[in-house]
């Protein structure tokens, strides 16, 4: 059975594109970067110059830019590098309340040894109040999280507005850009952040490579040690053909961001418009505009997101809930939670995420098929 | 300028059959495999499928995989995580003077913060003397690191008789095995370890994965959090063609391990014998027999090794001086250091290593260049 794939948030396919501008460095230019010999000067040549590309789609220069293994690293080791290092008179942190487990696991840690956390709420549209946030600032507070657009209901965050407070203030702000690079533009001048974090394999690239922006003059012990690589900030040996993969997939997402967004906008606002016509009880969350072009998310009264899952899989749709690493979490979605949704309604959610190989046909698919199962699931 | 590459122990090109039992994984089978519809259960399929392979071929079981970034952050993790949890009476660590400086970084760290450390010397040949080892532990030693092959001078340690000594005592011991797996057998049951790291580009796989043991029982805090992947213990969507591209490597390697050690050795006892033979003022380090099969490492009088593989690097020869990790230091190798090298000696170092696309041809045209170039050097 061909399969409809609606689950872009969670993981992409790689772009053939991306991996044609891979292949060379697996077996031909397959050197290590830090030797010295030709072999390793050709891996260290591609290596940079997927740096300055991937510096240059976002606004940054080539030594802001760590290459990692994706955004749970990156998150990881600025929280994990950064908050601890905050001195005294600056130990007061802020995040949104619906960050990715990335950002809120190691935040917990850190409230347990005794840094002052302060969960900024957002509202039932899931955008975060800058008034709120202003507020909730203090000349103790040394740094920021806020995600550029939840993973989870599609919500665009107000990041200029909150680099700006952040900026003028001199606290750090770190940017999670894993939903939005590639598909809309991230710009770290424009976000005025000091640290933005995100993964290949969202836009098209490979799994298992990401990059770190780190602003320069701010400085991050490495969270890797044991090796000189990425300018002391990541030991390891560099993986050449992710980064390549990775640059080559940013380059490509913003050649067709424009046509590819508004494609997208259009069929998300169809199933926005249309799910809840066909469908009585539907709750669409996230804010209705300022949201991802390719997200849309439903809460559906008297229904498990299981069983509907389940048989939209059985008729080759792939969907979600929400969040892929938490799909085996018994706790309803923090992010749903902090809308203010009950529970009941929590769990009975949907997430459509459109991609590059989303057709007409399959929005067409899934306006047919997503009534019909849900009725069935209902009775 | 065709190359002769002799710098396997640094990286390695990706297998043919490698990249293609990965292609699958990038564009077709590219679900998360934490997605429960079906293009996520065929990643995890794959996932868990490589996850037995690798299991049963070091012969351990599946749940003691870890699939990780690569041998760095399997060593960091294993310090960081584990020494800071040994109980107060538990809190002696020794590690080998020769380890990787991915184990011996985060020793110096935690050696800061008051963890009392013994660096275990090793004998002019580069191994590490068992009794001597025996004589440092006391009942307060709580771990033990020793590589299973110097990364620079290819000595095998006595790693059976070590993790026997270990295991006797209730001692947690990691054996890195980026050198050796794949190369030679690396089995956790003999090694009597409860945790291996390694690195899939060291043995004709992908970079940017490897893998971490952790032996059944023995509890490990996750490395990076934020999500449920690796049964709890390393957040971030898993690289799943990575992971199906380190599997079949090590499959490869171990289908092919005799014969292929069995030629390299065959060579490397020529560079060994015949170098000194040829050049004047040769050392040749590491043990002479209990050694990796495809590493030859000299010291040369009155030479600086950077002029020596520049010249090489000209005749088309890309080889090392011991370690890319550290390629741009101006110190002299802790390794070579600990076998008692003068600091002159040291700089004049070279490694040669050996690798499946070596041929005979190879050897001859280095046992033809590097007594020209070293005595052009010299002049």
């Amino acid at each position: 059975m061909k399969k409809i794939y609606f689950d872009y948030a969670s993981t992409s396919p790689v772009d053939p594109l991306v991996i044609k501008a891979m292949e060379p460095y697996f077996s031909q230019a397959f050197g290590n970067p830090s030797s010295p010999h030709a072999l390793g000067r050709e891996a260290n040549k591609a290596l940079e110059e997927s740096r300055e590309k991937v510096a240059r789609l976002i606004g940054a220069v080539p030594e802001e830019i760590i290459f990692n293994s994706g955004a749970t690293e990156g998150n990881n080791h600025v929280l994990e590098e950064i908050i601890p290092s905050l001195k005294r008179e600056a130990n007061h942190v802020i995040v949104s309340s619906i960050e990715h487990h990335s950002v809120l696991e190691p935040i917990e840690s850190l409230r347990a040894k005794g840094f002052n956390i302060t969960f900024c709420p957002v509202d039932p549209e899931g955008l975060v109040n800058v008034d709120h946030l202003r507020k909730a600032m203090s000349e103790k507070t040394g740094f920021i999280a806020v995600m550029h657009a939840s993973n989870e209901i599609g919500a665009l965050q107000p990041i200029r507005e909150i680099g700006q407070l952040a900026r003028e203030r001199k606290i750090l702000f770190l940017a999670d850009a894993c939903q939005t690079i590639g598909h809309i533009p991230v710009n770290v001048k424009d976000f005025a952040c000091d640290f933005l974090s995100f993964s290949a394999h969202k836009f098209y690239g490979p799994k298992g490579v990401g990059a770190l922006y780190v602003r320069r003059g701010v400085n991050i012990a490495p969270y890797f040690r044991g090796g000189d690589q990425e300018r002391g900030r990541r030991a390891s040996t560099q993986n050449v053909a992710g980064a390549v993969g990775l640059a080559k997939a940013l380059e490509i997402g913003h050649s067709q961001m424009g046509q590819e967004a508004a494609e997208q906008t259009k069929w998300r606002n169809r199933l926005l418009r249309e799910v809840p016509k066909l469908i009585d009880g539907v709750k669409v969350n996230g804010h209705l505009t300022n949201r991802l072009p390719n997200n849309a998310h439903f809460s559906f009264d008297g229904l498990g997101s299981e069983a509907l899952l389940m048989s939209l899989d059985m008729a080759g749709i792939c969907a979600s809930m929400g969040s892929a690493c938490t799909s085996g979490a018994m706790e309803p979605s923090h992010v749903l939670r902090a809308i203010g949704l009950s529970d009941e309604l929590a769990f009975g959610s949907l997430r459509i995420s459109l991609g590059r190989w989303t057709t007409e046909e399959d929005i067409e698919c899934l306006l047919k098929e997503l009534p019909q199962i849900v009725r069935r699931i209902r009775i």
